[in-house]
């Protein structure tokens, strides 16, 4: 039996101020929360309406109507599996290994694709442009899988952090150099634009290398993806 | 004015068996709507609450309330503009050229993200097993942009296909070779799987060449989403 309170609590969660103001964030789904229970994250609540779907079973876990979990749900389906985690601290930027800067990403699916790709290629720093979308939206968690936990993800000033960093700057430009020239060094910055508008005029300033990705034949106007261009990228750091 | 018979015609064709039996589609907003009308598709009918918005007027082009363009769109907002398009005629495949072949892709999204890399990459041929989701379903239409009505899709049996090609077939394979080792030739088939499953069984056993997309550092059980990894796997076969 969950209490009312309980209930309006972890549905709160659903909404970025919520979540920054408790520090916590939910998951839904048995596979991405038993992953998470895995991990190094702290765990304050699991909900279930079927206790065999965690097999980590502890204090923590609690068997719920499937009436209660929905009112706690985010989905319109909800899975048998809720859990709420503690969002952990930021760890400080290493500039000794590749950083991933996100300007102005604003679709929670490409934010989730993209971790998901830092996770694969090993760049385990991402950071994000304090307007871009929070990497605790539920709709970004279902997209990263359990890849959340192996990336250390900084909600930062970028301007301020790409004008004093000391490393080689790149960018994903639609008119930059050819990205199968270029050099790639051990560490670095790499920044990827807003899906519509691409890199911002204050940014852009401070990027020493425009890059892009040839389009082969004749050209069209359309760009890529910006989750599509970053698999780019990062697999051209990583080849080399 | 629309008569009702109309808008109940035109809603049908969010449905795939409706789409089929009237070889018509429809896409939604003023961009999409304005680069399909400059392509070599058919126009059937469009429906604007704003002739401004659609600068290639004629008689095809109809003036309605919104109420009417909310009863005949998908979306819960509709656009400005709503375009009823004929489905072309899928072209023979020329095995010459490069084909990628979908196995059981679900995802609209997904489907939409490969043709507009298909699209960008030249890769102008695209075969679908009849289990992959409509391409001329709204979601798939809404993440390919235009990018549809320049890569011939073709709908059909994957495995005769395949087995009959006489051409290298490669296939993406979460252990297969590393792709940074392979040499690709100038026309191919390369088969990308479903997104629970990768490639089913029956179709494995005509690939030649499982290749793998290798993970940076310490392995996890994620694979790449199918279509970042097709992103770079279009990358490899267009830089070499």
């Amino acid at each position: 039996m969950v209490v009312k309170s309980q209930i309006k609590f972890i549905k709160s969660l659903q909404q970025k101020k919520y979540r920054n103001l408790h520090s916590m964030f939910v998951v839904e789904g048995v596979k991405t929360v038993n992953e998470l229970l895995l991990s190094d994250l702290k765990v304050e609540n699991v909900y279930t309406v079927d206790k065999d779907s965690i097999p980590f079973q502890s204090n923590y876990c609690q068997l719920v109507s499937t009436s209660d979990l929905q009112k706690m749900s985010g989905l319109k389906t909800p899975n048998k599996v809720l859990g709420a985690f503690r969002i952990p601290e930021p760890q400080p930027l290493d500039f000794k290994n590749w950083i991933l800067v996100l300007d102005s990403v604003k679709d929670p699916g490409n934010l989730g694709t993209i971790i998901r790709l830092c996770d694969w290629f090993g760049i385990k720093q991402l950071a994000c442009s304090t307007d871009t979308v929070d990497c605790y939206n539920p709709k970004v968690l279902q997209a990263t899988m359990g890849s959340i936990t192996r990336v250390n993800i900084v909600y930062t000033d970028i301007e301020e952090l790409i004008a004093t960093c000391n490393v080689p700057v790149f960018g994903a430009f639609m008119e930059g150099i050819s990205i199968y020239s270029e050099q790639w060094p051990a560490n670095g910055i790499l920044v990827m634009g807003n899906e519509a508008h691409g890199i911002s005029k204050t940014i852009e300033k401070f990027v020493a290398r425009k890059i892009g990705i040839p389009q082969y034949g004749k050209s069209t106007t359309e760009s890529l993806n910006v989750a599509t261009a970053t698999a780019i990228f990062l697999n051209e750091i990583r080849r080399s």
